[in-house]
């Protein structure tokens, strides 16, 4: 398909049914206030890029709805909670998210653990309906994929190396390898488990995996520019915290000009990825690509 | 099967099967230290009970040999990881498990806080494994169980009316379901995804579903019994932290006479069950009940 596509449109339509269905899901009824801090840290904020990128992915390959729209509230459940513990004194000791009070801030430190723990358990739970809503096929796929997006050798491995790496000087590969697993394993993970949703070709997976990959280090360059050039306000965040903590990021890497540029050339690379997939529809993933590098937060 | 089991002959051939998985599973390979804190968490440690009530339930229902050992495991990841948040300064703080240095205490709290995360998500991971180890119905049941076992409907949850209960008097009715999530739904969800692993009728199921609430039961009163009679050393952790913290529990509740007569209802509710579930071989699950209520540690 060559015709544009109405891509704000397609953006509204589909944040609408994942807030449904994520407000659906999360339910309040978990006891003693943990079912209010799981919605707190869910709902009524968020970009909801990696859901998008998972309906983007399904639909480009044709696959099941319902199962996309699962595993599009299950990537969002996944980052969700990593956010909830990322924020806790522990670790970033963050107050502000998203313009709100971070979630230790408002249920306190406990229940923000036992919020993310939980947060975790209900994504897979997701994955797994009882029946025959989903092919078990694609449950097993699908619980696999985000396993090990979110586990040690993706996305907590990346925070575990991230907190060796606060004051230390990394090397590119060494900060590309960080991010690979931080934020980059659960974007591609949220594309795959997308293709994961229907049957793509072997070469339309691996040109897929690219485009995952390529997008996911360039959301990292641009969240590190940011961080350096948008306000507070903007950011729905503490800017500057990075420079503040002496964490390396390609900014203090690269220079912002070189940064600026190495998040173009990710661009670039992603969308190739996608020109060489041989799928017919990618326009929404093409769009998604373009947002994550010319975001303004 | 009437004949007499060589339980103890079981439980070390088991013992020695499931430590060997575990230590293949959780690799030290995790990023930056992490696999290091992970396998800290599981291994040399613990009684593996949950483990083995999955295998002793697979072997009862004829089950696939290699989908109840990643079960086993997986539960076993998931316990371990709720031992490492439970055991954090906004938890309990303790400082010793297992006759051991706790994992933040060894790691450093947001290594610990990871480590756990990770461990959730290994769990999962184990349960999905690529091809066709482990058939993808069975996989999929076996995440379901484990979500739910795990999460706000379970033993997050539990945990979250334990946070809110401290200092307050509940009753019998709301210290039970409190346990019943805490403790009892993984308990429970380790004898149901053995039995998942299988091809158990509706009724055998119900009856290991009645046998694992009451064992799940029968081990909280037993655990709240040896808190105040057992000696820290003996139990491998700080006795009398609940009274210490004001914590409601069987003991205080009901008292210790009544609280080990209770022990004895719920062994017996668990073994009637085994009689009524029609099958053919249940002596490790009689014996684990068994176990479970007369252990002093």
């Amino acid at each position: 398909m060559t015709g544009s596509l109405d891509f704000a449109g397609w953006t509204r339509d589909r944040l609408g049914r994942v807030e449904a269905a994520l407000s659906g899901w999360v339910d309040v009824g978990g006891p003693a206030g943990l079912g209010e801090a799981m919605r707190y840290a869910v709902l009524d904020g968020g970009k909801r890029l990696r859901p998008l990128l998972v309906l983007a992915a399904a639909e480009a390959v044709g696959g099941h709805e319902g199962a996309a729209m699962r595993a599009a509230c299950s990537v969002e459940l996944i980052h969700a909670y990593s956010l909830v513990h990322d924020d806790l004194p522990c670790m970033d000791n963050d107050v502000l998210r998203r313009g709100k009070p971070t979630v230790h801030v408002k249920f306190g430190e406990a229940q923000a653990l036992l919020a993310g723990d939980a947060l975790q358990a209900l994504a897979f739970e997701l994955l797994a309906p009882e029946g025959d809503v989903v092919p078990v096929a694609v449950q097993a796929s699908l619980c696999r994929l985000l396993a090990k997006a979110a586990g040690a050798h993706g996305m907590a491995g990346g925070q575990a190396i991230d907190l060796a790496s606060v004051g230390r000087s990394l090397t590119e590969d060494e900060l590309r390898h960080m991010h690979r697993l931080k934020t980059g394993a659960l974007l591609q993970g949220s594309v795959m488990m997308g293709a994961a949703c229907g049957r793509a070709s072997a070469s339309s997976s691996a040109a897929l995996a690219r485009y995952g990959a390529a997008l996911g280090l360039a959301f990292q360059v641009v969240d590190d520019i940011l961080d350096v050039t948008a306000d507070s306000q903007t950011l729905g965040k503490t800017a500057g915290k990075d420079a503040e903590q002496d964490k390396p990021t390609y900014v203090s890497l690269l220079g912002l000009e070189r940064s600026r540029e190495h998040a173009r050339e990710l661009l670039a690379d992603a969308l190739g990825a996608l020109d060489a997939s041989g799928l017919e529809d990618t326009r929404a993933l093409r769009a998604l690509a373009r947002m994550v590098v010319e975001r303004d937060n």
